[in-house]
């Protein structure tokens, strides 16, 4: 458990990989990155082929960005990237989960997590504290 | 942490809730259900409005199956029913985080999570085991 996946190339990951993965009609997977450490869900994004094959060649996450509508590598701006620790795969292939080792903070507010938002009956409350200056990550 | 939602009525809920949400083109956001007192990722599903209402008025997890189109409510076939405990947001406001207490498994194949394909570096392994029978549990 916890060990680190080897840095690979991407050449022989074809036929296996393809196998199970059932991309969406925008050719995207769901992917949820979680800490391998604490066991808290950062975030949710999505990656296309590229981003996965980039993810397991370079052993750190890559999404694809759907707002920018290209490759996001986690982290590039802000330097909190995610050592991708584990990789998992949903019974029906159109999800996956990264465990993954997080630098710094996963959201771009400055919070450990994109999940800061909690329903508490009435509305929604920011229950988590920002612990790096965004605008220090970001300049 | 860790205390239970309390049951509400629909009505008080439209305003809150409604400012942040970000329901994707096909008036979908993306549900991770984690376990609550284990922190694992059980599954990824969909809701849309409607079974998000539900979710928040039962107490219940309530998904939009995108295959069959329409309500699903977690364990109705199987009794595998999933109690929420925390609903959390992203930063986007695109995607939930259920914390919830499931009952038996969360997974049709009778696994405890939907992720359980590993990638080993050449291919997709099962790496969980089956807990319980799916042909009892969906007979």
């Amino acid at each position: 458990m916890h060990s680190e996946l080897p840095s690979q190339s991407a050449d022989h990951l074809e036929q296996a990989w393809f196998a199970q993965l059932r991309f969406g009609e925008q050719g995207l997977l769901a992917a949820i990155a979680q800490d391998v450490h604490t066991g808290r869900v950062l975030m949710l994004a999505w990656m296309n082929e590229d981003a996965l094959r980039e993810t397991l060649t370079t052993g750190y996450a890559c999404y694809w960005s759907r707002s920018r509508g290209r490759l996001w590598r986690k982290g590039e701006a802000s330097g909190h990237r995610q050592k991708l620790h584990r990789l998992q795969l949903d019974c029906d292939g159109d999800a996956l989960l990264l465990q993954v080792e997080q630098t710094g903070v996963a959201c771009h507010t400055g919070r450990m997590s994109c999940f800061f938002y909690q329903w508490d009956g009435a509305g929604w409350q920011i229950a988590e504290d920002v612990v790096v200056d965004p605008e220090k990550v970001y300049r």
